[in-house]
């Protein structure tokens, strides 16, 4: 612990918080809003961007259509959000989607929806990543123009901090979370100011440029589909917004009700900016184009191959603070960084959610450790892999990435809502109290909307963008969804193997017990085994070597007579060197003679401080264990023998012990269960 | 066992052998020749080649020294073969080089002779492997246009036969080293017939072409140099020859002399063939360039990069035969096969040094059971590894590989007959009868003689050929010599540590055994961990179980006391869901409170048949295994439960406990131990 190496680190990060300790640190809702909120709020940073960019299909005039997707767009946060104020007051104890859709729908919604967020965090850390690469490459040219190896040096970064395991705290997300937003509405504001009250005018670098529509005189259907199409991209803006319903625990009491209003805050804080940005946009004239080599014409010309799109957020700020300004670059940076962090959630949430769904036996069972370090680390390189390939695949190009984004969102959002109507009714069968129906009531018809106007929501995205790269995240999640139906399988088939309604059959009510030591030579370790093989008192013990050879075979016989050792040693030939197959064979005609008596097998082991040792020692004793295993009536008994060289390892794992896992400010205390420590039950 | 699939195979490569039928099978002179002499004789293949290659570089009129380098190479040829009839006959168990240089010159030049064979195993596959393609490549041009290709293929082949376990029987060597010798010496002789008797002229391929001199008018110091370096080149005929000093034990009685006459037998067909081969070159005039693009003249021009250059004796098989002849075809291809038969001895070999080393601790112990399936998979894998960087390096070019091959053999030439006269010296000084000194005097004055000329010659082939390439052999054999001192340090130094002079210093004599049975539910698994524990009548008996979840919790202790089982259920909380720190804390607390006692922890484990499933199973129950061998005082029981899928594992364990390992029938029987089965010693 108090390791010279680790002075650097207490001083950068702090004392290591103990697990034990993280139970008494509670967020206020000054923190707990940007513990939360950088996923939905940083979504601001791309959602505009994306109305316009589907419009322009249309040509400029479509962009009047605008503030009427905006208007949706804010129906629809409101909608969610107060939908979700229903899921954290019925569900204190934080019951995300998975749990509201297993609980109210079945176990089918339940997994429907846990492959949903799966797929939906992997893709929170591409479109984050790629989206806030583009953000800070409008102040850096040098990061565009290497975009996706940045994005992916990005990932390998968090994943090395996530792994790691960086201490939290609510600063750490607090202080870019406010810059990002204080320096948004300073945008707006000054834009207003500017816009109205200077009556300056503002222009975006992209304010004179043309667009070439691809379609023109789009009406009907057509353009009722456009229009769609670009709400759909809208719907960015609501990613996110579920989070807070997982989080209820950390908050500082009442739960229930500091969750609801941050929720609600948060809402507002997303769609003041949502808007705030598109009608600076209107008023600034960009221009955005989903094919801006081509469709985007300077002096009548298409730009070409070489030109990037800048954002629309950091185009506004251009505008209105000047481009490459102190204001424009310190809002390029938060809004990086608060993607960034965004990203980073997904780090929390994915293995957060997999040690849930391990209670639940559709992951391998390690993973339902809380903070485990290893379960944590495969979820982690899991995850990292996947966003890394989609970001790649899709050349960090957060536009094409969005298109794959909403669905997992609004599978979840539905089919949570929809849990949330039979959670109602069910809880109304039961409730007599007018107050409280009355009340209740009026929770179902908000979750009942909602679940209509998701569930509407989620058939425009699938329609609008399912050719468009929707079709890989349900593709994503069809395979989470097999496969954890198959781990499930298996477990079920397992636990019914095993189910204990009768004594074990082949257990034929075993009476004694003969042990058998394993000797090479005598030396420690052998002694140790030995003498705790001799504590046990059992029925019959020996000593057995295997002769690999005579000469050492002798030798070995005249020490133990010698030495006095009072446990008969029985010498096995074996001609070909081998340990395992006369040790087997040995064994399993000890059955035969008797089979009412269970062989014990002592194995000296050692304990060794590096991997590389291992390849050195005990193989042997492994394989000859892995096979003993197989034979029935035998028990394997490792006597260990710890090296020098294994204080190293004991010093790692101590180290690994101390460790905490990221994500445990938004995860809040572990749920006390009541005092239990040291009970005992049973006749003694 | 009689699966139906195993059906075609048996048909295939008839009943597998088993290890202990093998010992019956011993090896008559005529099959020996062709078991240990493919390595040898089909050096012939290249070695001539070798030689007029590098008189080359002085022009064609150097070529007429070819002869006087024949002689030489002869003359060295039976020194080594009487030298080593002298080891078979000294060491008739088998005594190969490392064994003599070990015994007689201590550990350090045994390690020297050790590296050096590692690394001259690599460069037989190498160097065979690419000579066989090439062989093959001048009777069927479209293997030459993808020579490294097909190297790299044949590599790839021989390693899945080798892996897989051919059962081997003495035919299999024999028909192609037969055919191939038969083929030599049918051209030597018709060959001799159409030029000595019919007085036909027989031209060469190459006959009409013309050789550009690199250097003209080479004399004194630098001609010497260049005809020692032909000579070092040729004396690649004599790798292999050490191999029957290793297969003494699988001769017939009397095994000695058995393998003495075969020893000089195959000299005799090696010096004839490699005579009679650059004889019948130099009549019918072919001519061989080191860089024949360049330096190979056809009509005045250089033939060009397009030009393969065939070996030597399938120029002559050519002239003799007629190019595309049935017999040159014949000769090409048996001669491939030879070649690939020399290589795959090296498969053999590796391991089978690798097994003598682990014996002396120079390598992991496991690698010490003879024909153990999976040491024996890791020697192959990184012997063939080795072999394709190489050949792929190299592209498979068997006159560059040829100048890192020779080193190898001469180091352990030398040291092993060194050795031999060490080991005549210490048997004089013991000896009285003078016939019998007499004939160790004979016999020393070979060793001797041998050892002088092998050891000028490795200087001759390190000074001629360092620059050439045989540093990366010797770098080769710098790796494994301080890979395998580190290996054997550890293995002392942990020696040391366990040397058990004393009784264990920890061991504060124990007194007591509390035993610990690890719950988690109550199923079949469980109870016969608990039936197993009762069984072993330890001094205290307690069942744990970690909380991780209070219902759950609940749950056990009311089934724990309704069933009445009559070991007391001790519960420890872990809020975080951790399984391992909370029973490690349990028990150094146990520990600590009576330090002579001793803690046995019994495991429920699963066995389950499929990797996979191990994924799903037990990981928890590893790790907490792994930490708790770490703490002192502890020992760890696996009771295993048999999972159904687990019988697919005890089928897969059985076939390969069935599987033979490639090499038996070079390795001759095992020696069997006198017979010991089930004797006891010690005070029952």
């Amino acid at each position: 612990m108090s390791k010279l190496t680790d002075l650097p680190k207490r001083i950068l990060i702090g004392r290591a918080l103990r697990s034990d300790k993280l139970g008494e640190t509670l967020l206020p809702k000054r923190i707990a809003l940007p513990v939360f909120a950088s996923d939905p709020l940083s979504s601001v940073a791309y959602a505009p961007g994306e109305v316009l960019l589907v419009l322009s299909v249309a040509g400029v005039s479509a962009y009047h259509y605008s503030p009427w997707i905006a208007v949706a767009v804010v129906v629809l946060m409101f909608t969610v959000v107060a939908s979700y104020r229903q899921n954290v007051r019925a569900y204190p104890s934080g019951g995300g989607d998975y749990e509201v859709a297993n609980t109210n729908l079945g176990p089918k919604a339940g997994l429907t929806v846990a492959s949903a967020l799966l797929v939906d965090y992997v893709l929170t850390v591409a479109v984050s990543i790629s989206s806030g690469v583009e953000n800070l490459g409008s102040a850096v040219p040098f990061v565009i123009e290497n975009k996706t190896l940045f994005a992916v040096g990005t990932i390998v970064l968090l994943t090395l901090m996530n792994l790691r395991g960086v201490r939290e705290s609510g600063k750490l997300f607090a202080i870019p979370t406010y810059v990002f937003v204080a320096g948004v509405f300073l945008l707006i504001a000054w834009g207003a100011f500017r816009g109205l009250v200077l009556d300056d005018s503002m222009h975006a670098p992209t304010s004179d440029y043309e667009i070439h529509p691809e379609k023109t005189g789009l009406a009907g259907f057509a353009l009722v589909f456009l229009l769609l199409r670009a709400f759909s991209s809208g719907c960015a803006a609501l990613t996110g917004v579920e989070a807070i319903s997982n989080g209820v625990p950390a908050f500082r009491k009442p739960k229930s009700k500091n969750a609801a209003t941050t929720l609600l805050m948060m809402g507002t804080f997303a769609v003041t900016m949502f808007c705030g940005i598109i009608a600076l946009a209107m008023v600034t004239d960009v221009k955005m184009a989903e094919d801006p080599a081509k469709d985007l014409l300077r002096n009548g010309e298409p730009v070409g191959a070489d030109f990037t799109q800048d954002p629309v957020i950091s185009q506004v700020a251009a505008a209105v603070f000047g481009d490459g300004s102190f204001l424009f670059v310190v809002l390029a940076a938060a809004t990086a960084l608060v993607l960034f962090l965004a990203a980073n959630t997904a780090y929390n949430g994915f293995p957060l959610l997999g040690s849930i769904l391990a209670q639940d036996r559709y992951l391998p069972r390690q993973l339902h450790t809380r903070g485990d370090r290893l379960a944590f680390s495969n979820g982690i390189v899991l995850l990292a892999l996947a966003a890394a390939i989609l970001v790649y695949a899709y050349g960090a190009d957060s536009t094409k990435l969005i298109q794959l984004y909403i669905v997992g969102v609004f599978v979840s959002f539905t089919l949570s809502q929809t849990g949330m109507v039979r959670h109602w009714n069910r809880h109304l069968r039961a409730e007599k109290d007018p107050a409280k129906r009355r009340h209740m009531v009026r929770s179902r018809a908000i979750n009942a909307f909602g679940a209509s106007f998701t569930g509407l929501v989620l058939i425009v995205v699938l329609v609008t963008k399912f050719t468009h790269g929707a079709w890989v995240a349900l593709l994503g999640m069809v395979i989470f969804y097999v496969t954890m139906s198959a781990i499930r399988r298996h477990y079920d088939r397992v636990a019914e193997e095993l189910a204990s309604d009768e004594e074990p059959a082949d257990l034929v009510r075993p009476s004694r017990v003969h042990s058998i030591v394993l000797v090479s030579k005598i030396h420690k370790p052998t002694l140790r085994a030995l003498a705790y093989a001799k504590l046990m008192r059992s029925d019959r013990l020996e000593a057995l070597s295997i002769s690999v050879d005579p000469t050492e075979t002798k030798a070995l016989q005249a020490e133990w007579s010698e030495r006095g050792i009072d446990v008969p040693l029985k010498v096995l030939d074996s001609p070909y060197r081998e340990i395992t197959r006369p040790v087997i064979d040995y064994v399993k005609s000890l059955r035969r003679e008797s089979p009412r008596e269970v062989i014990s097998v002592y194995i000296p082991e050692y304990v060794v401080g590096h991997w590389y040792e291992h390849l050195l020692h005990n193989q042997s004793a492994l394989r000859l264990k892995g096979r003993l295993l197989f034979t029935p009536g035998v028990m394997v008994t490792s006597v260990p023998w710890q090296l020098d060289s294994s204080e190293a390892a004991k010093l790692r794992a101590r180290k690994r012990a101390e460790w905490s896992a990221p994500g445990a400010v938004r995860r809040g205390p572990a749920p006390r269960a009541p005092r239990q420590e040291k009970t005992e039950t049973g006749k003694p």
